[in-house]
């Protein structure tokens, strides 16, 4: 049973989060103080090092958190209906609306701000970033493995380059919003894939 | 005709934005000082505000600088070899060649660097980097526009999965050199597009 000290831990930490992932994504990560983080989420200076030792920890568990989402996002066990009989288009679709999400989710700029800080020379959190880019190939890669691809087409290497073309059709319309369509360039990947790739059998 | 002393000038910028671009992408734009740019150029540190004004400037400097060679390796007017006579593959080599580019130079990791700065609300650079991002989909898309396109693949969102897709493989390659082969992947992208394109007519 949860206490309620514990669920008000559960809730600050929560808070502290949410407040330091805006404020990573909008000032960077190198910009921002535990006091920026205090004032954006109500909860005092002092509790937010008692919650993650340090800033680095802090940003440890931000990523952490939204690894946790993605993989929720994406499940897909062998129990899901997605996971049972996903054709192209159905698996196309999630992937779609995965993508869709990262264009209007708040904190999508988070994952640009934190590439950089992940690339500098032994970065704690280079990491963290390898294994969300490693959970998302591993989500693709399954998915095309239950169609009938083509010996030309391994899995493993379309599934870099679909979730590269997810990540660059990203950023082109993070930086020119009204010049770049998403879903338009998205649709011209599934396009692609339905002419190599035969239809599935019912 | 140029003095020597014009051309000692054009010698000491060129050392500047050079040591620049270097330092940008090792330690970011923000921890850069005009003393690094100094020591690692070789020339005095007052004579870099005289050249470029602010450091403002001469991160302009820097991405314009890549914006000119950018555009003098994908030269493809009317004229040129490859704007005659393009097929899918002489264009893709091409594309290929500019993405193997990215991989090897070392001053690749900027342009990762910057994108940061330039996604600031205001920033002075994104102007530039959207200029770039422009200047790579133009050139995809003139080379696209010569190939006979099915009315269900338009050469704009094309152009920018394309390039999304060159900008995502290499910032997975970025993180996990070892376990993501830029290559297969980008060969990968071929194949989808011959299974979806005719052969052009020789």
């Amino acid at each position: 049973m949860t206490t309620r000290r514990e669920q008000t831990s559960q809730e600050s930490r929560d808070r502290i989060l949410t407040a330091a992932a805006e404020l990573f994504a909008e000032k960077g990560y190198r910009q921002t103080t535990f006091a920026d983080v205090a004032e954006r989420s109500g909860i005092s200076r002092g509790s937010i090092p008692w919650h993650f030792g340090s800033k680095e920890g802090l940003l440890l568990s931000v990523l952490e958190r939204s690894l946790t989402q993605i993989r929720a996002g994406l499940a897909d066990g062998p129990e899901s209906e997605f996971g049972k009989n996903a054709g192209l288009d159905v698996g196309f679709d999630r992937l779609m609306e995965g993508a869709r999400a990262l264009t209007t989710l708040p904190t999508t700029k988070l994952f640009v701000t934190l590439l950089v800080e992940a690339l500098e020379p032994g970065s704690p959190i280079q990491g963290r970033y390898v294994e969300i880019h490693n959970a998302l190939r591993d989500h693709c890669r399954r998915w095309l493995e239950r169609l009938p691809l083509p010996p030309e087409l391994p899995a493993e290497a379309l599934s870099v380059m679909i979730i590269g073309a997810g990540i660059g059709i990203h950023q082109q319309w993070l930086l020119a919003p009204n010049q770049v369509n998403p879903d338009q360039a998205l649709t011209t990947l599934r396009t692609l894939l339905k002419a190599a790739v035969p239809p599935t059998p019912k």
